[in-house]
């Protein structure tokens, strides 16, 4: 039997642990065998070390091991499904899954929740009254064959090691590394079944990678990943400098899904949404226009049905916040920077957010952005509509605002919200945090 | 009051941590405020990422203060001790501390037990019927009173932050790192309350430290700590490539002690110990010829009365192992190596050393080196003399031995057991593991 001892040696000294001491590890870990503390300290010496292609196979593979795997072959349409690491005002989950799906496809979206600055999809749905966030295997399946989409709860039944792995991390210092970023978002993707995915890596101010250099890296190892498991994998790299769209928070992102749905979206969030959903449709295998489909009524049609199949009524009316205060532009000029992280952390601390993950969220709370970069604005003028139930809560979040809105005499130049796209890897790709 | 993970992330990235957020860690590390898992974390960055001197002087401060120090300043002679970082057939503190208490200096040896392939000096002196290890901080202010000199257990009141912190280091793949060790025995030497200190830093395959390198780096770091903390302190870097003296074990390293004491040692254990003994006398102020004490009867007496003292009898016979064998040359010529780690593993396995804290030890198993590096062996003539209760352990024992022997045409060239001696630390000392 190996040592956990002697493997966080060998891992910190920069040796490669074999795909069975990896097994091992992680089946030790997950039963109770090896302990928090010496597992944190494996983690921490990965962070400095890194994990090869060979190791980062068998340490995600170990993860989807110990648990189940969604079975979607019954379906008759191909599946594809997206994720995103996550930014500020990003509801594209909301519109893509439904779109896609009234393109063709079958999109089995299983998400999270929101912790920190970055909203959770699951989060922003449940502001709609009757809806279910969590779905039995058999509810999942009944769901995608009648709407074409769902959008629900990743099970406890998939990848168990990593939830108890992602605990573990968020309480040691050892969430930013690479590979284990990428194991921990790939192990849940394998194992819930899909044919294909498309990885939404933000990069900038609002999102967990600051530059591009860390954004590619993590993209090509997660396109690597899903591709070495069978699943058809690509990535976008995409701007998260300013908030996508125009809202930011749970009731005020599904409002603006909707409105987008419907052919009335802001021109960012359509293109990072059409560029997403050109994608997946292409890893499915289907022709067809998006661009259509959010015109002519077909993908707002998938997001009721798929709404109403887990318990929602798409016709009732959204929470509103009691209390509004806005952040005007302090000089008359163009609109240059509205920064997403604190944007993102205003929302936060107005109650959109969650600063531990049994806190409650608040649908009514968020931002508004009145107007975006690249708008001429007076001075006066409100740039931000700050939302929320708790009078209370508005002064620590205008504090986070402090600097988040720049003015000058020129415009900002303009730029394509989608970066780059990934499909493969280059030869020799470093998989080191 | 700070947070635990924003202190791990900014250690991992290669931030200082202010001397308040140390005590903030070790301080609610030791209270329980702060988990294993956390705290086995932000070891694995440190021993990346090292600790400056400002770092490390708050760190040490810190396992002080976690407890009691004992209070030395009732006594009239000076007071001085030595810590050796272990090695095998290591019985020096047993001969040094009477020896240097002989000479006029007061000894308070806080010592520890053995774990792994080196011995530990209270498992040896227990070999001797009656000695008893734990003694109250009066008992032993009374022994080093009317004896000169006491050997016994550092108590749970002295910095038990350390003892928590060694104890997750060695089950976390953490305790190979220099500002970590360094910290560790120096807050326990400090602690102690003598008021100058040797360091016996070991170099070679049977020490902890395997390169000169890392082993001045260790005596620098602890010199400079000692000195910081106003413990007169200096340091000799000694050799530990084959066992120190012929004996290896409990009982049989007392038996070389005491021939030892009657100036009837081997040359490299007489040569390492009055070369300690010479640091000694000099930090503590005294001029004194240690060799003659050897000789004249005086060391013996010391150690006479300080086993009295502590409850043992210095006439009783020492335990004896029921089973022997021999390990010969396999050819004719002269004995080059004797490789000490492997020589330590198999008085180890004979069941001189422990594999758990709580293991008991054998006081009669040991291994007895016939011939030394540096002597004329013929084919067949025994090299190393295996003894030890338990027959069912010589076989695994003797394999530790395989290749341990080395016997050539040429004699090994002669070394001084005295590598180095460190009496201060260069500018710009640089205290990274």
């Amino acid at each position: 039997m190996p040592d956990a001892v002697e493997l966080i040696r060998a891992k910190r000294d920069g040796s490669r642990l074999t795909p069975t001491e990896i097994r091992w590890l992680i089946g030790s870990y997950t039963s109770g065998g090896i302990a928090d503390e010496q597992m944190s300290a494996l983690l921490m010496a990965i962070y400095f070390q890194g994990l090869d292609v060979e190791e980062l196979t068998a340490w995600t593979d170990a993860m989807i091991s110990s648990g189940e795997r969604l079975d979607l072959g019954g379906l008759t349409a191909p599946t594809t499904d997206k994720h995103s690491t996550g930014g500020v005002g990003d509801k594209v989950s909301l519109i893509l899954a439904p779109l896609v799906a009234s393109c063709g496809a079958a999109v089995p979206q299983l998400s999270g929740r929101g912790l920190g600055h970055t909203g959770g999809t699951l989060d922003k749905l449940e502001s709609i009254r009757g809806w279910r966030a969590t779905l039995s295997n058999a509810e999942i399946l009944t769901v995608l064959r009648n709407a074409g989409c769902v959008i629900c709860a990743a099970g406890d039944g998939l990848a168990p090691a990593d939830r108890k792995l992602y605990a573990l991390r968020d309480v040691t210092g050892t969430v930013e590394s690479i590979p284990l970023i990428a194991s921990s978002i790939m192990s849940k993707k394998i194992a819930e079944g899909t044919s294909s995915l498309v990885l939404d890596v933000k990069v900038g101010s609002g999102a967990f990678m600051r530059d591009i250099d860390s954004a590619r890296n993590l993209a090509q190892t997660m396109v690597w990943l899903g591709n070495a498991a069978g699943v058809r994998s690509s990535a976008l790299l995409t701007r998260m400098d300013q908030p996508l769209g125009r809202a930011v928070g749970n009731a005020v992102e599904v409002e603006e899904a909707v409105a987008t749905l419907g052919g009335k979206g802001p021109a960012d969030l359509v293109a990072v949404t059409l560029a997403l959903a050109a994608e997946m449709l292409r890893l499915a295998g289907i022709s067809a226009d998006p661009a259509a489909a959010l015109t002519d009524g077909r993908a707002l049609a998938s997001y009721r049905a798929m709404i109403a199949a887990q318990g929602g009524d798409p016709d009732a009316p959204l929470p509103v916040a009691k209390h509004t205060t806005v952040v005007a532009a302090a000089t008359t000029g163009w609109l240059r920077t509205l920064d997403a992280r604190a944007v993102g952390v205003a929302a936060w601390r107005l109650g959109a957010g969650r600063a531990r993950k049994e806190d409650p969220v608040s649908a009514s709370a968020g931002v508004i952005c009145l107007a975006k970069p690249g708008d001429m604005v007076e001075a006066g003028q409100p740039v931000l509509e700050l939302r929320g139930d708790d009078p209370g809560r508005f002064e620590r979040a205008l504090e986070a605002l402090a600097g988040a809105i720049e003015v000058g005499a020129q415009p900002p130049d303009p730029a394509d919200p989608v970066l780059e796209r990934i499909v493969g890897q280059p030869p020799g790709l470093e998989l080191v945090s």
